[in-house]
């Protein structure tokens, strides 16, 4: 196991219906230090990248995506899920259906921070149904910009975003990828990599 | 004019309606090793401070907390805008109204992960009427955590959030606070330091 699929299976919580709880580590509390090594993690897998920019989408990736960046030494531009009076001008909008919240957003990104000369590492927390990853990929696209990668801490392997995200080309990189979780004994199954 | 004074100045956009626009490099687009440098200069200010947590609120907040905090070697948490399915069990809940959206939002933040012996360093990107911070503050308070000081990146001094804090007796550490501006002419006045 690497360090993040230690920590997953140390702190992780598995729940009834797929659930897997990583807010002491992750996504509500964040162990600055662990996703500095994930920074450093993805820095080596995207070695052969040249990277301008990272995207990433409100909330849970923003906090991973600041301390990436430390690595690759780009701006962060994070998608916003709501329109804000403050965000005028021109925007590249896609829809998204969340699959925790059950609910549709527009994700949003400010034409003035993609354009076609980017070349772009995605950064999120969570690849499960990928939703949110298919509506940054749009926004990407629509900027005329390149995706250099895909980063992503913790992929459900048993959820089809991830197949999806490879069957269309892209080089993703998920630093856990879980294949099964038991929610009696709490057992997590990682893929190997 | 200090770093972030300087920033704001030169990339920052005054529009009508005392609005400040700095989301080329604060808040939509985020430039890390500026926040890297207002993480160093917190620390500075808060030397004699014993932080044994950062926390802050969703969205624009994550970003600069999560890299101020490399400079602490302590945990963030982000407080959360709304009740998320993933998010159970008990919780701490504060009712905040937005000057921007014009919406009141509750502000969630875990009872797992703020205690009584938490020394809380609160950070956001803005303070103008001050209502997510009260939210925040209200938040520690019903931890019984103590709060050992606010680092906000920018103040819109003409607005009373700042002197409201202030008067309370919380260190107040605001790196730019913003004393007028003119949509007209694009100056900004910053307030001596």
């Amino acid at each position: 196991m690497n360090f993040l699929e230690k920590r997953i299976a140390r702190d992780g919580i598995v729940k009834e219906g797929n659930v897997l709880k990583v807010d002491s580590f992750l996504n509500h509390q964040m162990d600055i230090a662990l996703f500095d090594e994930m920074g450093r993690e993805w820095k080596k897998r995207f070695e052969g990248n040249k990277i301008t920019k990272i995207l990433t989408i409100e909330a849970s990736g923003i906090g991973i995506a600041a301390v990436a960046a430390m690595h690759f030494k780009v701006p962060v531009v994070f998608a916003k899920k709501a329109k804000s009076i403050n965000l005028e001008g021109e925007m590249y909008v896609a829809e998204v259906e969340s699959f925790t919240h059950k609910t549709k957003n527009q994700v949003i990104v400010s034409k003035k921070f993609l354009d076609q000369d980017d070349r772009v590492l995605v950064i999120d927390d969570f690849l499960a149904n990928g939703c949110a990853l298919q509506g940054l990929i749009q926004i990407v696209q629509s900027a005329g910009a390149a995706i250099e990668g895909i980063g992503i801490a913790v992929e459900k392997g048993f959820q089809p975003g991830g197949r999806m995200i490879r069957n269309l080309g892209y080089k993703l990189e998920s630093l856990a990828i879980v294949d099964g979780m038991d929610p009696a004994t709490g057992e997590i199954t990682f893929r190997e990599q």
